[in-house]
């Protein structure tokens, strides 16, 4: 332990294990708290998010750190790539001073409160000041980060979501998507309404059923019961840690798809999670490569895996044996229930089609937000417009507009790109392994995710976090993010 | 901020704050965890106590404490309390070096993993060594805390878990109730013997229904569900934290008493803990007065109030209403079901006039093995003798006999007496809140605790730990304490 590297993997390791107890906190907060101790988890989590912090910030890190790039050169590659990330940590929580990451998560508490009544009321004035303040101090981390990080200020606020990629790569991505989606979009919409429209099965679904289907079906893809569980919250989500996977999901009881589809999704994220490198566990390059990283593999299971024809298949045997016999259960009936394009105003309620419109919206938005070339009293009119310009919709009032996500008005500003970026890096992922696999669509047709499930864990799951964005599609595509993977994909089940 | 004795409350605030994440992880751990989670679970749980530990040693709190006792008489009683309660932290953690904490944990670890197989054999040789190093290790600590507390060794180590009483105290009343044991249970076994057998009522008690009825009377008995859960784990417990509850148990379908009597002890666990003094939340004021005190509220709750005649009345309807109508459910059978003694091997399934029996041997060979005066080797036969001597039973192997609890395994010693003072305090106060709230048997009847609890709330919750075991008696009932209300109430339950 005399070794500076040494000591900062016991320090990183420390600091994961706080951050371990604050992800189970954070689950059972959202799963298991009665409402009574809101307020006492409130203060527990601050404090582990304080200690973890110190971990970080100590000032004997700058010291060990300086020591253990001089002795790099005796590292293999993976421990060389976990000490730049471990810089990489320590330069982005240095930049930020102490008192306005306070200021930030103060000032980030009080608006997403106002912005649960101003949402519910939809009522964008009560929030305005709030979100005023939010991204003013976002505006101050970007701009201590950016001369740290050698990044756009708007890029450096990106960063801590998503490594390896920056809105100069993302921009041209999304403008051509927005390119597609006009032409492509109302083709499909003819080729659906020509179509008879599916038929709905006979509810209810009682919740217990769903939920042993969901298991049923989450065990099936790989996701081991020794190591994760399946809960009910509000907001469905994967938490935990990767040796022990925590997945929610809510019940409809008119609707099963909701339900299923969730769990498949989040079961993308925990098979990454377990996938992640234990000789690596609890180091910064054995974490997840990233936002869109993570959405790849949620994405990639859930709409490249578990809406293709063969898994809808399978699929439609087990809703039968689930829910009893119902001639709505067949392949192609739940294709047509299950893969529905539709112009809509919600972001987390649209299809595969236009859920880049609402992220493209919102990317274009935020870097305005952040370079102040659109100022907040101006939002509402600006999101309707775009709105307007990329899907032909407009929201009626704000709740259904720039008021339905909590992200911005928690101060989190660079994440959205992430969804369609996942989304993209999912299609394209899919088609690499198409090709190096020959036979994951016939064991789709048995429910059975394994040969797809293998790959990934060799190429993405088992890489951690040693490759940035990009680099991690090249080393298991052969190509840095290429969307013509994901609109070929859109154009093939849409448009074919 | 600049008082030190406010900079202490806010460190002893942080490492309560710390502690409460810890017990949250303790009962997912026990009630939630999937198996493979468990040895990330021992990192995190042992991350957070040396974080915890470190708020407590760190080298300025002695200059803060010195500092604050010297500006002391501007305190008020409660925080004077508190200073002494800070102190008597610091002194006890301060005592005991850093390599002895830690070979202890090893040493308790280790040793309990092979007490389970020897328990599971019924094999003592196995653990023998085990033993011997954790009890060398216990005596290493008493004999650090010894000079630091000014307590013998044997009373320092009890002090970890009670304080305001010593061996010396218990020694007189443990003898005195032996000699009450050796009349009291013949007697009270051919009252039993002449009476008809009580009824067993028809079972299956299915889980579920078992679970809604234990709801239903705990939340009756004034456990808000606000604050509060109830799950199932394979040992019953109660942790959390006062505003987040978390109690646990366990059903066995032929048998509803034993989850009903067990959630109904942990209620009133759960009921001390939300009645702690806010005011004082998370610092050592403010919390329960120690295991005893604890034991005293489950038990009053579990054994005065619910094991009495008004309230089995009360239950009997209940029990019908749960699992439908059934000639064993009437007040007189059902205190011939759960009011029954029986001399039997094992400590946790006794009744409560031979319960002591169990632990009054423990007492005894605990302290013998700690001066010495007992060497390892010699426990199952003392053991055995004791049994003989104390219940005449011998238990026919060592699992039924010195391998039956964990507690001397994990290196918990001092921590068997809390059980029967608890039981003898629960006694005491109960009486003492019938001669102050006469109603409060006829609100058991309803299956109303809330005349008694009102009584707790004032004279013991509320009260934190400002006062010691027997200080804490004599304010609540006028008197330190006093066997005489526990033989009296065993007297007239089973003697009249």
């Amino acid at each position: 332990m005399n070794h500076p590297y040494a000591r900062l993997t016991a320090r990183f390791a420390r600091m994961a294990t706080i951050n371990e107890a604050a992800s189970m906190l954070g689950w059972d907060a959202a799963a298991m708290m009665p409402a009574g101790g809101g307020a006492a988890r409130g203060d527990q989590l601050a404090v582990l998010a304080g200690l973890a912090h110190e971990q970080l910030t100590a000032p004997v890190v700058a010291d060990e750190l300086a020591a253990a790039e001089a002795e790099a050169g005796g590292l293999d590659g993976w421990n060389q790539a976990n000490l730049r990330l471990m810089r990489h940590a320590h330069l982005r929580a240095d930049a930020i001073p102490a008192d306005l990451v306070e200021a930030a998560a103060r000032a980030n508490s009080a608006c997403e409160k106002v912005w649960r009544e101003a949402r519910a009321k939809a009522d964008f004035a009560l929030v305005r000041d709030n979100l005023a303040e939010v991204l003013r101090l976002v505006r101050e981390q970007a701009a201590a980060l950016s001369p740290a990080l050698g990044l756009s200020p708007y890029d450096a606020l990106m960063d801590g979501y998503q490594r390896g990629i920056g809105a100069a790569d993302v921009a041209p991505v999304f403008t051509a998507y927005e390119a597609f989606l006009q032409d492509a979009l109302p083709r499909a919409e003819a080729i659906q309404a020509a179509r008879p429209a599916p038929r709905r099965p006979e509810g209810p679904f009682p919740a217990d059923k769903q939920e042993a289907l969901c298991r049923r079906m989450s065990a099936r893809a790989g996701l081991e019961s020794e190591h994760s569980r399946l809960d009910r919250s509000a907001h469905p989500f994967c938490g935990g840690t990767p040796t022990d996977v925590r997945i929610t999901t809510r019940y409809d009881e008119r609707d099963f798809s909701q339900s299923l589809m969730g769990v498949m999704h989040e079961t993308g994220h925990a098979l990454y999670e377990r996938g992640l490198p234990a000789a690596y566990a609890r180091q910064p390059v054995g974490e997840a490569a990233g936002m869109a990283a993570h959405e790849s593999q949620s994405l990639i299971i859930e709409m490249q895996a578990c809406r293709s024809n063969p898994y809808l298949g399978f699929m439609a045997g087990q809703l039968a044996e689930a829910f009893g016999a119902d001639d709505a259960y067949d392949e192609s009936n739940l294709a047509g229930l299950l893969r529905r394009v539709q112009r809509g105003f919600i972001r987390v309620d649209a299809d595969e089609m236009t859920y880049p419109a609402h992220v493209i919206l919102r990317f274009r938005l935020e870097q305005a937000l952040v370079s102040g070339d659109l100022g907040v009293a101006d939002l509402p009119g600006a999101w309707n417009d775009g709105m307007q310009s990329l899907l032909g919709v407009t929201p009626p009032d704000d709740a259904k507009g720039c008021l339905q996500d909590i992200h911005w008005y928690d101060g989190a500003v660079g994440y959205f790109p992430s969804y369609t970026l996942g989304a993209m890096a999912a299609a394209q992922l899919m088609a690499a392994a198409r090709r190096a696999v020959p036979c994951i669509d016939l064991a789709l047709a048995e429910g059975d995710l394994a040969p797809l499930l293998g790959w990934l864990r060799a190429k993405v799951h088992s890489q951690g976090s040693r490759l940035g964005f990009n680099d991690l599609l090249l080393a298991a595509t052969g190509k840095r993010l290429d969307p013509s993977d994901f609109t070929a994909h859109l154009t093939a089940r849409y448009l074919g």
